[in-house]
């Protein structure tokens, strides 16, 4: 089968052996989205070697019970040891010994088949086409933030980044709250003023320091993380969504002065997500920029990095 | 009267005019604290120029009302505008037009008397000596961390740093939690041990990275932060409690990907504080290093950067 695969930082589709369904489940791949992380990881984050790719809609070929066989499935990237307190608790996803699809010890999704454990795996309502179900994963991300913090009708919130991260979190949270989306692409703030959310651009946010309860950094660059900072009230709240690459430099001192609180998101879970897509609350379509074939799968990695798009979405 | 003021960087002890009560109370102090803060001022942090510390016990000498009058007191330091939301709800601590008392925009504490609105006065316990009451500032900001965040019996707790501060931190967390101060001086882990605080070197503690549900940082160095970092568990909390002089380098991706919080916290509520004061739950005795009259204040303030030096108290 054909696998987007990563080696020594040097990216290739590769013709490589099919996977054995042994004690986990077999899906086949329908569509894969790329995310920011994929383009991080073929730079060599994370010191992953294998198949990328972590976005994915399929359908289950083979399992050893017949829960899910032949539906459609989208699936939770952290696969836990399943012995230890947090695996217990039903919450793998920061087990010490976890792989993470197409991240950490775990071949990917942008691929023609995957392996997962079939609890790792949830089925699609059937009025979620494929298109807007790749986005389950990033869209879950985008929900976690709820998760990690209560965000109240009268918090003011602020999202800085007009990325695909940036536009999902800002989706979600104006769905309870008031929500100001800062960012430098008009044609990409233009996805979140059409749902009613209220736009700015860095520069013109300067303004606005101390305004907000809330602040989520999406932007992944170290001026994000600056301005979040200038943006957030005493006692305000910082939600941490892109993983930077590089060391970042903080205002410690401001942090203690003001009593604000930071707070690192990661994954979410998957039911809150395909519950908005389900709904059309979330405006995904929009987001998707390009779609080619997996045996392109190079070349869309390139069109990735380039300005203006938002998901590219791999076809097996 | 004695005030021991920096202008401009310069520090000096200064014959000056006895403030007015006015509309606030008039304290005659008993006996002055130095703190780190103090020194930070004293090199420019904070552009303040006046009378310095914000730590005291007094006695009430003029006041509109007679509730306090003659009695012995301490004094939370922040003083609000009285009409924003945080102060209608009784907080002044963020008030954005506040004044500190010898931080910003008041006259400070290393003086024979200072003044402070009567509702920021607190009475002492008859119980408690004037030695003892002069911790009452620093020790609710110690006390100030379980207001930032709930710490459980269970939570495995490490303090960095063994000034005074951390000293403090370790003792009030280590009435309710298991406690691991981290320090590099012997004399001062020596008063938690006593107390029957488990310590380690931070050398010795890098072997428990990941350990940790909450690490209070109270070091004041970049290389607490980082340690801070290392020794929490996915999921856990970094309480910032010292005011770091410059930017300190983080690892945001660290943060995000173990979903880390980091909860800035500064001033605590007196009450909490003078309650385990009166108990005798926290030995503030043996971090009293040195004592000079007030005259002797711009000495007293090179003695209190001495190296294994604790409390340096000034008495006018």
């Amino acid at each position: 089968m054909l696998a987007l695969r990563v080696k020594n930082k040097r990216l290739a589709v590769r013709d490589v052996q099919r996977p054995d369904a042994d004690s986990e489940a077999l899906v086949r791949v329908v569509l894969s989205g790329i995310c920011n992380t994929d383009l991080e990881i073929a730079r060599g984050y994370a010191g992953f070697n294998g198949t990328i790719g972590h976005e994915f809609v399929g359908v289950v070929e083979q399992s050893s019970n017949n829960k899910l066989l032949n539906q459609r499935v989208v699936g939770e990237i952290n696969v836990g040891c399943g012995k230890c307190p947090l695996c217990l608790s039903e919450d793998p996803r920061h087990c010490p010994s976890r792989t993470v699809l197409g991240i950490v010890g775990r071949d990917g999704a942008h691929a023609e088949f995957l392996l997962l454990p079939l609890e790792n795996l949830v089925a699609v309502p059937e009025k979620v086409i494929d298109e807007h179900a790749v986005f389950t994963e990033p869209l879950a991300a985008a929900c976690g933030i709820v998760e990690r913090t209560n965000i109240k009708a009268d918090d003011r919130v602020a999202v800085i980044g007009d990325g695909k991260l940036g536009l999902m979190c800002a989706q979600v949270l104006a769905l309870t709250s008031p929500v100001l989306l800062v960012g430098k692409h008009q044609t990409k703030l233009r996805i979140a003023q059409r749902r009613g959310i209220e736009t700015t651009t860095p520069k013109d946010v300067a303004s606005r320091g101390r305004e907000f309860d809330v602040v989520v950094e999406a932007s992944g660059s170290p001026s994000g993380f600056a301005m979040a900072l200038d943006l957030l009230r005493p006692k305000g709240r910082l939600v941490l969504k892109s993983t930077f690459h590089d060391t970042t430099e903080i205002d410690a001192a401001r942090i203690v002065v003001d009593e604000i609180s930071i707070i690192g998101s990661r994954c979410g879970r998957f039911a809150p997500a395909l519950d908005l897509l389900k709904k059309g609350a979330i405006d995904v379509d929009s987001m998707i920029s390009e779609e080619y074939a997996l045996a392109d799968g190079v070349h869309a990695m390139k069109r990735a990095k380039a300005k203006g798009i938002l998901k590219i979405l791999l076809r097996p």
